[in-house]
């Protein structure tokens, strides 16, 4: 493998074009109003030209959950103690979590990383141990990351798709951090130079008072980091991000660079998204997006992604379950378009008007 | 079988709260912030308590499609001609339609009904031969339908639901007819008394002049059936409904009285939907609302029955299928419900704030 600098030049794929044609002349001929099955016509073209194929195919998807503990937990800025991370993280390996149950009905492939818990964890089968440190630093002290961390965090979302990347046909990352809606809040403002009053939430649910409480933590952050606002963005997520978001940062370019279709959950995955796409433009053409969170913050990050999700189900959890739940639309498009008659096989007559 | 009218008082079935209780306290146990599946635990419970079970499961699921002709296509009121609706059921009958690709990635029972077409049809297996007339009457000049005929068309879709009742765990109504969202606008309309400009839209594609004359007609017919907008909601139905809207109505209502779930698809069967209400209110404590489709009446008929549909998808194809597209979404619920560990099994501390 390259060196880090090297990779990350590496430019994204470009998505086929001919196939996109194809795909959209393909729906004029199925048998149905035109346009009358609306974004699932769309998610057809774009899986079909993303996979370069006439005949779009779900069938192999490569879930990934990235948890790690995050240093602005010493300001008190979320519903649930630090421990919740490596809880959870047993939860997922015993198959107790939503994304077990979602991943198991999708027959996905579900991968855990253990990016950088707080708390030591024993070898748990079922969880990759790729700890960098106990949780990053506290971003209103200093960079919650080292260049090197950051990077390492970067290279282990990279490995993890390349890891399996010749049967995956659709990849998701998702991720467990107690204290991350802070993080992603942060990073997100500061990559958008926007008000954090505008993203700030309840996350797992804090009340009226806890948010005030942690939008002035998130503003203290981003006054300590103001001289790196105008810098590159990897600074930025070294300063500002978490482990696992580095990660599926890492994630999301390799995806890109190798030409395999994304499917984005929530807002901290987006703001990863956002950050991957602002270190290297021309990876979002590999996103599709899920849905849109009931945390106020990812509809500024998805409208900074001129993105449109699909599902809108004031989901709130993570773990790249929203994602997960939109897999079924996905593949419903795909087989629409790959079974269907056609207006020619049915001997139907098209609409005049 | 009793008569018509024994038929029709027969009650709707009540639904059970003990388990409505059961399925929400569940809810809060899992392992996930309180709240944070959104709709999908709103689901969960809703289908727990429907059928009054703690472990909700939606594995058989009988979808049946209605198909009639419209009198009021003598006003030239769609983009199609009126020899679609047949040739869409031979496409069902050989399996080329979108409800049929969705109907086989669920493993749903998919049944065909033929409830009244202009076209005289060959014998075709897998369809089932209901056909009333050819077509209904033209509604600018008359009444759509006789009361036997309504009442026939309502027995039908009645029939239809008990010949698999011990199977059927989810029942979804879809509909083939071209110039049907005439008939639903017009229907619709009269039931809500609104104006129909409001309600009229594109269908399967009309363009704005075409709206604009679609738009005359339905005027025409209300003022025609002006005497019966205060009369009884089964007198507007066979005034200005369609044989197989009245067979929907009457499948909802056997759903409702039977205690079977239904997922209403899109503005004709919503329209169905809001018409079997009026008929007997408290049918739609039975009724989950699967989409807002691409149809202006939609929203409207939607919003008359508090309906917060669970998908926006820009669809507007009929046949069930956005019905059929938002099963996993229901199925995942359930699963969600089900198989998710509780905080206690997991040894996972809850949020305290």
């Amino acid at each position: 493998m390259n060196s880090f600098a090297e990779w990350l030049k590496k430019p994204v794929k470009l998505v086929d074009k001919t196939h996109e044609q194809k795909a959209l002349a393909r729906q004029q001929q199925l048998t149905k109003p035109p346009g009358s099955l609306g974004q699932l016509e769309n998610l057809a073209v774009k899986i079909a030209s993303l996979q370069a194929s006439e005949i779009p195919d779900l069938t192999h998807v490569h879930i990934t959950v990235y948890a790690a503990d995050h240093g602005v937990m010493a300001e008190g800025v979320s519903a649930f103690p630090q421990s919740v991370t490596a809880a959870m993280i047993r939860n997922f390996a015993s198959g107790g979590a939503a994304i077990n149950v979602l991943a198991q009905e999708l027959t996905a492939k579900l991968d855990v990383i253990n990016v950088g818990t707080v708390d030591t964890l024993e070898d748990i089968p079922g969880v990759l141990d790729k700890r960098i440190d106990a949780g990053t630093a506290n971003f209103c002290d200093g960079p919650a990351m080292t260049e090197h961390q950051c990077q390492q965090a970067i290279l282990i979302g990279r490995d993890n798709v390349l890891s399996d990347i010749e049967n995956t046909q659709l990849y998701i990352a998702g991720e467990m951090g107690i204290g991350n809606t802070s993080t992603a809040t942060a990073l997100a403002s500061a990559i958008l130079k926007c008000d954090p009053a505008d993203l700030v939430g309840p996350g797992t649910g804090l009340d009226l008072q806890s948010i005030q409480h942690k939008l002035t933590v998130i503003q203290r952050a981003l006054k300590l980091h103001a001289d790196k606002l105008e810098g590159d963005i990897l600074t930025l997520l070294q300063s500002l991000g978490g482990f696992e978001i580095a990660a599926m940062v890492g994630a999301y370019l390799s995806c890109a660079k190798q030409g395999v279709p994304v499917l984005i959950d929530g807002f901290i995955s987006t703001t990863a998204a956002l950050t991957a796409e602002k270190i290297q433009p021309g990876c979002k053409n590999w996103f599709i997006y899920s849905h849109q969170s009931a945390e106020p913050g990812h509809k500024v990050v998805l409208d900074a992604l001129d993105a449109k999700p699909l599902l809108k189900l004031d989901m709130r959890l993570g773990e790249g379950s929203g994602a997960a739940v939109a897999v079924p639309l996905l593949r419903q498009a795909c087989l629409l378009h790959n079974g269907m008659a056609t207006f020619e096989q049915a001997n139907i007559s098209k609409g005049d008007k």
